[in-house]
């Protein structure tokens, strides 16, 4: 659909894709990283925005204690945006000096991902 | 993309997500659950349209002996569509009569999710 | 949205749809062929565009000792395409010959699929 628009507006923009972390689950966490890296490497830092927003039982990726706080800093650092879900962290009594470090926050992570997507952006669900 | 339609088009509908169960998990069936009602409180509860669609191995979330069943009849009342798939429903020898009430059916869970990516309708996996 | 446009464009091309596999976990590799399948049976096989994307802990899925390799050789036959991540190959030390024969490749999984999805095809993670 819209196919004849497509070609019209594919460089208008970069990429933009928002990927949901809402498992408790390292393994998960590590294959958004990868995600997000690899799209990076494939498509050029520049010509992909990538959000990840982590919300639910995913809220432990963005905890200072995060066995991959090392990697949401390098993600960071390349210029992807890490955003936390406000309702999940007061489910869970969860404050901002909780959490990593330079990560941005959303009141509610499931407004967020379904706004980017009606705003054009692809949804990735690792 | 479509950045110079949408802020003319984001007006004129209410914001619309479909939300897809498929695992025999009952932490996801609430997830699904907190995820809708996050929603409606975040936007306003006829600001946005939502269907939760179960298949798979998460028909059972659905079943009359379903330990969300108070809360899937909660969501009906708040103006949630809660709908079955039919397919997976022959194939486990499920009939309506072993379904919880209020809810409606397709007859293609995946079709129904993809058709109302098509038609504009966010996604959500939880 | 889009509503208006949507009636002229429903008729102009099949349906498409790409489906994820990104798990370690046949059940889910079953889910995902059963899915295609179902869209196959309900919608006709000429009027749906079928990509079953594997990648990540999911490439098991496309090795020539998977436990789903004839139901991958029918989905092929039916006209499914069905892909295999290179990234991940590469990172598993997977070549081709190790590889389901019919099969297609691409550089990048989730290139692929942020793509399919802004190209308008719509995303299915079973």
């Amino acid at each position: 659909m819209l196919t004849l628009l497509l070609p019209l507006l594919a460089f208008a923009d970069p990429y933009k894709v928002v990927i949901q972390v809402s498992d408790n689950d390292p393994a998960k966490w590590n294959l958004a990283l990868n995600n997000a890296r690899n799209l990076q490497a494939d498509l050029g830092q520049k010509n992909v925005e990538i959000e990840i927003v982590a919300y639910g039982p995913g809220i432990g990726m963005l905890k200072s204690e995060s066995v991959v706080g090392n990697r949401i800093d390098e993600a960071l650092k390349s210029g992807v945006k890490v955003v936390a879900c406000e309702n999940t962290m007061r489910g869970q009594k969860l404050v901002k000096d909780d959490m990593l470090p330079g990560i941005d926050y959303v009141g509610a992570g499931v407004v967020e991902i379904m706004q980017k997507q009606q705003q054009g952006w692809a949804y990735l669900r690792p």
